[in-house]
Formats: structure tokens, C-alpha cells, sequence
């Protein structure tokens, strides 16, 4: 037994996107049904929507920025009521048994955590993401919203607030701690503000400075272009903390250099190539390289009540449901200001 | 006024060692004049006197692993008297005042600290190093070498401990972490019994197996080769922290995926070519590629403390002044069995 939800669907790789229905599976005990409000459009949809991340499962319906509201619970949901405001990010289960899903660490379940979409479930259901009207999954992956944070502010948050949230948590040690971006995309603009609020004083490292004025309102206190030379010299060993939100090749010998002694420089993109590091530029100054990958369900709620407690969401362009094809090339122009979210009600089902 | 001390000295890049005499200063207030005993052969030794790592200062006296006993203390010391055992490392002074400094990184000190051979002091004098019977230090760069290491084994404590104290102090959580250590000359064993000291599981990863006795004996539980495919993939996961000491050209991503999630690979070697890595090892897992270069004071006198406590000292051999120059032939042949240490009252000068 299923029901039937509107849905925004590819159908293979690389292929225009199309409004159908997809099925959701009756409400298990620990399920709880969202109806989804606004489904954000993280970089990541796209390379698996057109299939450069290795093989993909088609027909796809991408979405792992969910925002939305519960409608129905299941007979043994104890930390949602239907109303709550919730959402949903990049998995929706996990084997909850291993070392790592017992330390909250279920993104990295030694299993393989279920993603939101393209992956399977492990009873071998193709999971369908959030550009839908509707969604069940199990409470252990369902977050609370806290008030404040408007539904389409909230959404991207569930990818781009965690995935920066998590390296910032981890490794700035205080608010006397001086923190780089390393481009102000979509992760780099949630990255500058969540790093603010931490009382840092964050510096945006960007090509240009054409989104300088963006940066300072999201709360940097200096912006600078990694295409002047002067930024290299003027900046050497001044940070503690530089995150990288770029896929791009990289200096990182160069960027390695921008640290103090004993800082870090941690990667959320993730550059198609090998990069070349000297080793002279880690052991002089005791200097960290590292990555992060999104985080644990436990440190997701962490970022959802940070975010509320200092007034943060992400900076959106809501979109209708025929405007994606559109918006994922704007995504890969870095034409978005910051990130596209789908209002998932403008959904008409052709026939 | 100056005194005159035997020494081993080189008199140009590649050149052989002659057995002559140094200078050292009179004491100033805050001096030490230490008898030395021994000096130990660090691999570094050999590529400055070969002149292999940029512009080295001839002549040189080398040694930087130096063990001894206080015969005269300046009138400002306080903390020496003579008699005491006492080590100097690779560095004799530093501004003092930076951040880096007032902190206990003097390694890392702004001005740059004053190297115990081929540099100069900030009077302009250039320094001259433990292969010698007498050295005159600060007591501010002097250590306590506690009863119970012999001096001749405590002398490579003086920069192979410490190097490879250092980064497993920072990055071990506990005993209950698993460690690796890549490479046993010199400083992998030091590293292998520093670790089974704080109570870890250590494992050594060699080329080959044909040191699989000394590392059992030194505390390893495992010892693994490198050369082997099988080693790779029992080992996938399994590591929270790896020491490397090698300085050749590693395969990163292949260590970095025997790290557990979380867990940190360190080098404390220098490998002259930029290593290559894929930055998705990193982020899948949280993963972290570091480096560490030696040590500050107060933690090059945690590192004698804990190895007193723990009846640790240096595997070494100790050598005559007239065979530095095979023994150097023999450390980059990796034939030392562990560390080479000069008994320098064999030094007897020519004329």
C-alpha cells in the first residue's frame, strides 16, 4: 500500500526534468509523513542528475534540502506531533548498531547510511528525494525546525548549513579565532555566517570581490581576491581556520601558507582531481589539512538550534517547479544569489 | 673571551670530518656550560652537512641530539646546577616574546629560534652543535635528563623522541586508539615505543618484515609490510592515528584509507617531491593529513618525564668519533640499528 505524490522527476541522465507522481510507502511505527514545503537545489543534485558521480538510478527525483510540516505520525513516534515543522537532509537511515551510528556519527554508518535519493533503502525500495509534495521517513532521521527560522531559509540547511556548521564546530577553537571561506557559493555564504556567529572574524577568500558587499551583510569583515597577489602576501599566516567550500584545483600550498601555526584547512568541496601538497607546508607550523562530509543527525539538530538561536537561515531565491532546468545551469554558472529553493506547491502533475 | 673545545667538524658541503676545536662563549648570566657525553646522528645532520637542504654555514660542527652533565652555571641560573644531566635539542634560543613563544612553541617562534648548528645566533655568531665535548646554552633551551635514561640514550630523546612525542601527545585521544607507524630507523622506533608507552595498539607498516623482532621488542603488537597487497586491505579502517617518518614519496590516499573515520595521518618526515591527494580521502571520513616538526621546550621536557616514567630510552649504538663518516653512510643506507650516538670524549684533535 502506497500513496501518490506530486513529484519533480529526470528520467535519465542529463535529461529536462518532468512533473509526474512518485509512490511513498505507508507509515511504518517510527515514520512520520511531511508534507514537503520547499526543496532546496544543492550542487550535488545536479552532478547526480546528470550522472558525474558514477552511475545513478533513474528515474531520479533529486532533493535532500527538505523543508516542510508533519501531517501523520506512526503508532510509536514519540518526538513529533503532527504540525511540527521539520526537515529532512542527505540520509534517511542508517543501521543504528555500528561504532559510528552509536557516536552520532551515522554519516558515516559502517553499513552505508540509506540517502535521501538515489540509493536504495535497505529493504531495496528506490529512495525519492525532496523535490516532491510529500515524504516519509523514519523520526531518527527527521529534524525539528525551532521557530524563527522561516520554512525556505530553513531548507538549505539540512546540506549547506551542516556541511559547514560541522568543520566549524570541530576546529574553531573560540570566537578569537580568525576564520577564511574560500569561495561564497552556496556553502561559502552559509559558512561566513555561521562562522560570524560564532564570534569569528571571517575573511571571504573569492576570485573577484563582486560579492563583496553580500559578504560583509552576511557578516565578514574583510573580503579579499585570490586573484591579487597582494592578498597572498598581506594574508600569510594570518588564520586559524580556512573552509574551503570550492571543487576546484587548488594551491594548497599557497592556502597552507594563510594559516597560523597549528591551523587547519578543511575541504567540503570536492576538486575531480588529485591536488599536490608539499609536506613542508603541513610540518612547518604543525599545520592540518582535512575534510568534512556533511555530519551526524545529532550535530544536524546542533546547527538547525544554532542557526535559530542567532537568526540564521540561507539567502534564497524561491523557485517554481519549471524553473529547474533553468536554475541547475545558473548553479553551475555561480549565477545564484545563494541558493534556489523549490516552493514544491507549484507542482502540476501533467494528465 | 672564549673557551676552546674538541669538536667534529666539516669543513665544506660533502666534504669528511676532521677532528679540530671550536670556540664556545664565556657564560653570560643566564648560561649553562654542559659537558657533553654524547650527541646523537639525526638524519637532518647528514643533508645539512651535505648541504642538500638549501645554503648550509661551513665549517660545521653538527649535532643536535645532545646529552650531558652542567660543569658551570651563568649567575642568573636558577633552574641548573652543576652536575645535572642535561639534554639540548635542535634549538638554543628564540625572541621570547611572540605568540608562539609566550605559548610554548618556540619551534615556531616569529623571529625564528636560533638552530643548535647552521645558523647563527642573534649576535651574529654562528652556532656550532653537539659534536663536541663542551657547549654553552641558555638554561631557557636546556632540559632536565630525569635519573634513570642513560646518556647515551637519551641523547636522540633530544629531537627523534620528541618529533615523534610531539604529534602522538597532540592526536592520540587514548589508550584505546590504534596507532601505526609508518617507517622503523630512527625515529619510527622511537615512535613505536613512545606509543606503546601511552598504552595504544601499535602496529609498524615497513617495506619489509626483516625488523619484525626489534618492533615487537620495542611494543608493537603487529608488524605489517607495505610491500604486500594483503596489508592494505586487512588494515582498511583500522587506524585513529599513523605516524609517518619516512621521507620518500608516499602513496597518501592508500594510508588515508586505513584510517578509521576521524582519524589522522601525521608525517614528521619530509618528502622532497609534492605528494599528490584526493581530497574526497579526506572528506569521506572526516580524515586528517598533518604535520609535525619537533617540538616546544615544555613539551621536549614532558616527552624526558613521560619516558623516564615509562623506562624508555633510544635504542642506539654508540660509535667513536673517527666513524661519523661511515656512520653517515650507513643511516642513509638504513643499516643503523637504531640511532648512531658519538662518544664524544673520543674526539681528539689533530696537533
Amino acid at each position: 500500500m502506497t500513496t501518490t505524490t506530486p513529484a519533480i522527476i529526470v528520467d535519465e541522465a542529463k535529461g529536462p526534468f518532468r512533473q509526474g507522481t512518485v509512490e511513498r510507502r505507508d507509515l511504518r511505527p517510527d515514520d512520520v509523513r511531511i508534507a514537503v514545503a520547499y526543496a532546496g537545489i544543492c550542487h550535488s543534485d545536479i552532478h547526480q542528475a546528470r550522472e558525474e558521480w558514477g552511475e545513478a538510478l533513474f528515474p531520479m527525483v533529486p532533493g535532500h534540502e527538505i523543508a516542510g510540516t508533519v501531517t501523520e505520525v506512526g503508532s510509536d513516534v514519540t518526538r513529533f506531533a503532527v504540525g511540527d515543522a521539520v526537515g529532512v537532509g542527505c540520509m534517511v537511515d542508517s543501521c543504528g548498531e555500528c561504532e559510528m551510528c552509536r557516536s552520532d556519527h551515522e554519516n558515516f554508518c559502517e553499513k552505508g547510511s540509506v540517502p535521501t535519493y538515489n540509493g536504495e533503502n535497505y529493504d531495496g525500495e528506490v529512495a525519492m528525494g525532496g523535490y516532491s509534495q510529500e515524504i516519509v521517513v523514519s523520526e531518527r532521521f527527521t529534524l525539528r525546525i525551532p521557530e524563527g527560522i522561516p520554512l525556505d531559509q530553513a531548507a538549505p540547511l539540512l546540506c549547506a548549513g551542516v556541511t559547514t556548521f560541522t568543520p566549524l564546530q570541530r576546529w574553531v577553537k573560540g570566537p578569537e579565532d580568525k576564520v577564511a571561506v574560500v569561495g561564497m557559493g552556496g556553502l561559502g555564504h552559509m559558512a561566513v555566517k555561521i562562522a560570524a556567529a560564532m564570534g569569528t572574524e571571517v575573511t571571504v577568500l573569492s576570485q573577484t570581490t563582486s560579492k563583496e558587499e553580500d559578504g560583509k551583510a552576511f557578516g565578514a569583515t574583510d573580503y579579499r581576491a585570490t586573484s591579487e597577489d597582494s592578498t597572498w602576501e598581506d594574508l600569510e599566516g594570518s588564520f586559524d581556520v580556512i573552509v574551503c567550500t570550492v571543487s576546484a584545483d587548488l594551491p594548497v600550498d599557497k592556502y597552507l601558507g594563510l594559516l597560523k601555526p597549528f591551523g587547519t584547512f578543511v575541504n567540503v568541496g570536492l576538486p575531480e582531481n588529485a591536488q599536490s601538497v608539499h609536506f613542508g607546508s603541513l610540518i612547518m607550523g604543525d599545520k592540518t589539512l582535512t575534510g568534512s562530509n556533511i555530519g551526524g543527525i545529532k550535530g544536524t539538530q546542533e546547527m538547525l538550534d544554532f542557526c535559530a538561536e542567532h537568526g540564521i537561515g540561507a539567502t534564497v531565491e524561491v523557485i517554481g517547479a519549471d524553473e529547474v532546468d533553468r536554475a541547475y545551469d545558473d548553479v553551475v554558472g555561480s549565477k545564484v544569489r545563494y541558493r534556489y529553493v523549490i516552493d514544491v506547491s507549484t507542482i502540476t502533475p501533467a494528465g
